[in-house]
């Protein structure tokens, strides 16, 4: 931590804090510039910031060390590459994750899942708990779901995904399900994240609606300290004042993340549009500006969809999209 | 829901998409003006409005009955005014909540209490669960929290809240607490939200970070549509680009709040700021500003505490402020 | 514009909004649903849709028809397309447009021309009035600046756009540049659009930093509605909460604005980015959208810029970077 | 400049980034700590960070010195008191202005003044020309209004403040105005706010729609810079996601640009709201807050405003407001 000396910071102001850094367990390494005196705070201790800049004299208390540790690439310079079914996320490979918003019956996933299949897709999603603004919307199937998405999926030899919400619903998840989903809301559901932690398959963390990029890479930071490492990044739209789109897709997140972290960082250009005619362009930016992964909603039947069928791809659509796609990786050096 | 069509639409278009509201089960009232054609669409069922938007000729579909129901003044025109220990909060009353952030002791609870105590405070506030950002922060004592706050509590005749963040805990909160919080970052847990429906005791439900007021009133809604009618809204802060303070306070969303729904706004002016001195000026905006009741962070000796020392007030600040909020509060004609 | 009315309005009320609206001149079309009476208020005239909000009565005033006419698809349903230089913009075709942040010497300018010329660029950009948050930033070369451009776009056979800021600038700007831009901070700098609009060469306006999507096309209406049709919009990031990256480019802008306005929609990653690394993903991310133009900024010697520096690229990697974007342009039918 | 190394970073880094700092002129102090090598870069010369942070081995680096200087508390410790027409702004004093938003005729404007004037207002604000976002909307009456506004204002001995949008109508407005007004669109209007700089008038310089305070200050700094000590910084709401007010209302700027700047800052409730029911709590709010100044609109019939009446308050609403607010005043120890 540094801390620097408003300029006419006098030497009493100057001892005072010196002191009172030393108090708390640091050293300190004054240095006097022209116009300022800083204070480097050296130390293992934890100390808020804020306790420094209340003191008199003082201009700002900059930390310098980041916050995470096991997500960093000075931790671990190569990418983590995580393979489910086959499937590999990061390393120079794009995962395809495809499906419906919800699971409504076995008929639809099953339809769904079979024109996927065809198209090669290898990772079903499908919500099963769905968690809704509002109390009076549909609330999705629950374990029921899980039961439908795991039959499909094996019948299809695919792997499945699917939201967990709450910490004594994962050894339930465990059973059906082979990547665990943490979504937007849930990201700093911190009990959740350490529960997860002790899991052994993938998570797949979802930016928070307003969550920054620092404390996303927290929050991941929470399920690897706790022993898990495999964690996928999903990038899903921020909330801006900007409300032609329901939320604004970062694809510059992706070379932010893949710069400072290690795991890979996917998209979800379904929910950041929330409009069909959306998701094509949105998907290919992000092929094309070097995501790791994408998930994107696909529904047998989108007019008839319980849960966000707007922005709900046909089959069809989906399988000339997916070309594409291919085609725009070959370009920037990476593969399906 | 009204379904404004393209200028442009022709006949065809226009009776495509009042097949399509028939279909779904709602009537179909067309009005034709000089520009466009306007289908009013009538019922009693759910649709994603984004569905009828995806249609040929469709300009813009306009939902125009409000999403909530129990929290909103046309459902109950008069305030809901919630007694907690003979502190009210509604009504033109306005209610006082202060203590630390987190509990650490015994000694440091007491001291705290005694002193909130003196100045006349009857409902104490302190963090035994904290949602902290990193894994490798201060996370409460738990229980022994709690236990300490009760035993505090009852000596000098005080009330309790404090910040329950899961379903499970809720069984043991009840033991100990008399207003349950439910954190920023947990606004939308809609699962715990359902379980709080079933509580009664009064929740005290803070604004998300990013949540807007609709959304805000519609985890409300969540809470009283599962029976519990006793909800306290808490203004803390929105994430926006300015980042001199640690959040946006939104003061205006007194008024907002007020004129749309029956329930009482508090403010917590410690967590929006993030700043000991902006406590104070924010407090008295909050109360100029009219709102129903204040949290506010104040601990005994703020430059030792384990959490937010830097934004918690000395005591005998608070009480020079809590004076100076009494004054205010007469002039808008309420009272504490 | 639709007036919705609060379910318990009566009579009383609903007759005094009618005779509001009748006296403003404007017809009324009553449609009475089951919760709701609906005014339909249709006219020529302007109203301030918040007089109307503020009647007893009301519960929601919605305006219908889009204030903008000649930005829109509705008005010109095929693309525009402008053509500089032989460069296309729109209908199919990206633009590219490239150059150093400021003009410094004639030599800089001299020699990135070259090599952006020996590329394959026909469009040069420079900035010769710069507009700095500091006063005691360096602020350009002003009138000496575009004879620099001017002459060395001459020797190469090039175009030539760059800032304008201010009214009394244009004619001088006519006499060196092809393209006059309008920059993020003018967006809403009413005179200096109304006096672009009787200009006879295209406009290139920048978003504005908070500009939504509605408003900027405000902003080219007020361009377009003196007469000049030629305008080019430019995304080029806007101010969110995440402060990793200078702005947050919303490349969903892009499919957004093809989908309500004919006018082509180009991009600029190094002002949005404000770094390097970040430039060459968010352009190929851009064209993999369906942009219709790019302006990125290069420099021949980026290490001693006087200006952003730091977000130029060598010339170099810009001829990689093309080569890449001529590849993408493929996958997605489009050309340079 | 403190520029942060790298925890890997090795000799050879280090010593290629302290070789680039001294070509560029600085003077390089380095300290090694327990995990990152710091290097202070000391010197008077101008370096853009970012052209450092691209050097291989660096973390991040840190600019130390505020960018601003004139508007700085470090620069003139005691409040500026800017005294119109005996109204005072700054230095526990509160002024008051009041006014239609635009001048529409003389009678309007007379009528209007001569309630404000039995009022006790000094100050008459009005718009003579008008930033519309549509260029169909109404655009103010230009010099005719402000000849309106001298006329009326001399009539009952009150000082004239509106909003100049040019340089070129400077040495107009100069003729009839005591405040000249910069609007939130034209906050970095660069060649504006330098032409103010040579004025001998108090300017008010309105808050950019996204700026951040830091930007708000510089763009008061390049007015100060020259040789205009007058300015009077003014908050009027912050583009942010939340759209049920116009703008928010960021109450808390108050206290953070009084602890780091001696001008004195003022509210405008009208525009940040957008509604004349919140322009009353908004204003007791800022007033509880310690603010320096109000600008209310005010207008003699509303109902028939030409522009933004659904904002202004009716007169005698206004009265009763200012009475409220003299005695909130009082209680944080200011006057109006």
């Amino acid at each position: 931590m540094l801390i620097v000396m408003q300029r006419q910071a006098d030497e009493a102001k100057i001892n005072k804090v010196i002191d009172f850094i030393k108090q708390k367990g640091f050293d300190a390494h004054v240095s006097k510039g022209e116009d300022h005196t800083v204070i480097g705070c050296v130390g293992r201790k934890v100390i808020d910031k804020r306790d420094i800049e209340l003191l008199e004299g003082v201009e700002e208390v900059i930390r310098i060390t980041s916050p995470y540790k096991l997500v960093s690439r000075v931790f671990k310079p190569e990418d983590t590459v995580i393979n489910v079914n086959g499937v590999k996320f990061g390393g120079g490979n794009i995962g395809m994750i495809a499906g419906p918003c919800s699971v409504e019956t076995y008929e639809q996933v099953d339809e769904t899942a079979r024109k996927l299949h065809d198209c090669g897709v290898k990772i079903l999603r499908g919500g099963a708990f769905k968690p809704r603004t509002s109390p009076y919307a549909f609330q999705g199937l629950g374990e029921d779901g899980l039961k439908i998405l795991r039959k499909v999926a094996d019948k299809y030899n695919m792997a499945v995904t699917s939201e967990v919400m709450e910490v004594s619903q994962i050894p339930m998840f465990l059973q059906y399900v082979d990547i665990l989903q943490v979504g937007a809301r849930n990201m700093q559901n911190f009990n959740l994240l350490k529960s997860l932690g002790e899991v052994r398959k993938p998570v797949m963390l979802k930016r928070g609606l307003s969550a920054t990029i620092e404390e996303w890479l927290m929050s991941a930071e929470y399920i690897m300290s706790g022993g898990n490492r495999d964690v996928i990044l999903c990038e899903r739209g921020i909330r801006t004042f900007e409300h032609m789109t329901r939320n604004t897709l970062d694809i510059s997140a992706i070379p932010v993340v893949q710069k400072i972290s290690h795991l890979p960082i996917i998209v979800d250009p379904s929910h950041a549009t929330g409009l069909r005619d959306k998701v094509a362009p949105m998907s290919k930016a992000a092929v094309a500006a070097g995501c790791d992964g994408l998930i994107i909603e696909v529904h047998n039947n989108p007019d008839c969809a319980l849960c966000d069928g707007a922005q709900s791809l046909y089959p069809d659509d989906f399988a000339i999209l997916f070309k594409d796609l291919k085609a725009l990786a070959e370009v920037v050096k990476k593969k399906f």
